[in-house]
């Protein structure tokens, strides 16, 4: 097992990350070099207990009357599926092969939209409506709550030494789900209302996300008939996409195990619940898969941060390991006999 | 060239070193949240010019009388060679291969040993003398030089959240060098008097040095017939080491280049000249080889500041990185043809 992926994996998580599922827990915001040194730098996660216990956002947000008429007459984007699932693959027409699928937006009143996002169900209407749009919308759509919370994160913007690149808002329920994917911000994360369940993988775990390229994909919903029409983009325009399902149905759960058995046979992500009050710090280039809240009634609110990440020796890094095809490891026999002769194994002398 | 080495030596430069052979240049410290933002986390070198204006042994260790006095009555470690390389690779006996040599290592009254480094020569005499030993050796043996400057870097300790695990002291001659190795510390590197030469490797770069196993020896000096013996350890005991001089004797130079064509016909290494009164922050992992003054007369005195490095996801790519054996990359075809069905190439969307 000398070159073995298995070894980065275990020990990515021994040095630093600890054993999952769980990940440094702070009771409250940590310095901006404690978060520098302790985080930012080994890119890894931490959740913050008490993080902005000052919002107003806090006591008002919960209150769908002040939402609603706070942002009467503003318009926000609405993402539609039939699935709850968007950004994600969707299965293709009978005969072909998985797309990477886009929701449906539409720019609605707010009520309208909050409406909605409470309609949404799974059963006979087969519709899921959440408010999000991963373009600073907090900041470009929802003027009226700036006053609520902060526009940024003092501490985290001290240290990273820059503002928010993007702040982005988010409504949603139970059924909204988003894919395993990475993204190339450091990403803090605060819930308001409700809850959110990411699963992390570092990311030095990349070949166990399964990464293939779909061709994409967009939901158009047909007002009038109440139903989703998923077209495939022309001409065909390929996306990276993870394949992996962490929750497959029970029907599917054998064969999706089948297919991705890196991800499902190797360590256990790390598991966060992110409740109101609390923000979590998402590294740059981790994979994370995020549910809502499971409680029927409850919407989750909740606000993040995108922050300008750097592109440094970790990315260089990140870039050679993922270039390096899975089944090179599964061929290692053949390759480590071609190459017995030039080990290169290292450790210092003392 | 999919998974070459090459892209990772060259994406590393590309994104955050910039390229060889020069390195960030700062005017005066760093603050310690920039110190961590720009360097330690990014695991960059700088070098920084009024790094230390305030201590007295800028002006007090130049001066051989003062150090003469001041320690006139200090035993001191004083490391001799017949070559001036220490810690590096020697040729074994006629028939035997290289091995892995360290100085003869004697305590002496500091006049005693300063003379020695003064009359050091590779003419008739044979010898070289370096003042040093890399074990914490300026608190442990030169405590009357203590209050001439200070016990730690206040700026890096912040930053870095504790005091330096050693600081090491070092006064030698333009005979010394100190042949490619890395340390497991995050270095910061004082010049007092003349200069050191750095040459300079990020740990992207591992298989350019060839690192294999040598047997260790260890050089024992005959006083009275003023020789060196070269004596390997018993029972054998393997060190894995740098292959690479950087600087190999014009009749050498075709074959070296030959045995080590991935140090000599890749990127240059980073060249930094650190002067009296200039600090090196070298990054914990990063490939070293260092010179002193090409002056006949100066002595070079610096002191250097060893810190715990954080093993964190760069410490776990490393590791990985350096598992895999150079020759895999040399049979990347028949590799990739094993392969060509599971390639992982992946960016994100947008």
């Amino acid at each position: 097992m000398i070159y073995s992926l298995q070894n980065l994996w275990q020990e990515v998580r021994d040095l630093t990350l600890g054993p999952p599922p769980r990940v440094d827990r702070l009771p409250s915001p940590p310095s901006p070099l404690q978060f520098l040194r302790h985080y930012v730098g080994p890119n890894k996660p931490c959740l913050i207990s008490a993080a902005v216990p000052d919002w107003p956002a806090l006591s008002l947000w919960p209150s769908p009357s002040y939402l609603r008429e706070t942002l009467a007459s503003t318009a926000v984007s609405l993402h539609l599926t039939p699935t709850g699932k968007a950004d994600a693959l969707a299965p293709g027409s009978p005969n072909s092969s998985p797309c990477f699928a886009a929701a449906h937006v539409e720019k609605l009143p707010f009520p309208e939209a909050l409406d909605l996002v409470k309609a949404s169900d799974l059963g006979e209407i087969k519709r899921v409506a959440y408010l999000q749009q991963q373009n600073d919308c907090f900041r470009a759509e929802y003027g009226p709550l700036a006053a609520d919370c902060e526009g940024h994160v003092p501490w985290a913007s001290e240290a990273l030494g820059c503002l928010p690149e993007a702040v982005n808002f988010w409504v949603g329920n139970r059924f909204s789900e988003t894919s395993f994917h990475k993204d190339h911000y450091e990403n803090l994360y605060v819930v308001i209302s409700g809850e959110k369940r990411f699963l992390l993988l570092p990311p030095t775990d990349v070949h166990r996300m399964y990464v293939r390229e779909y061709p994409a994909a967009q939901y158009i919903y047909h007002r009038d008939s109440e139903e989703f029409e998923l077209k495939l983009e022309e001409p065909v325009r390929k996306v990276p996409w993870c394949s992996v399902d962490p929750y497959p149905s029970p029907n599917n759960k054998s064969s999706e195990i089948d297919k991705f058995p890196l991800y499902f046979n190797g360590p256990k992500p790390f598991e966060v619940t992110v409740k109101a009050g609390e923000m979590l710090y998402l590294p740059s280039m981790w994979f994370h898969h995020v549910r809502q809240s499971t409680d029927d009634s409850t919407l989750t609110i909740a606000i993040n941060y995108w922050y300008d990440m750097q592109f440094d020796i970790k990315y260089a890094y990140f870039n050679f390991l993922q270039s390096i095809p899975c089944s090179l490891f599964e061929n290692r026999v053949m390759c480590e006999t071609a190459s017995s002769s030039e080990k290169c194994s290292f450790d210092d002398e003392d």
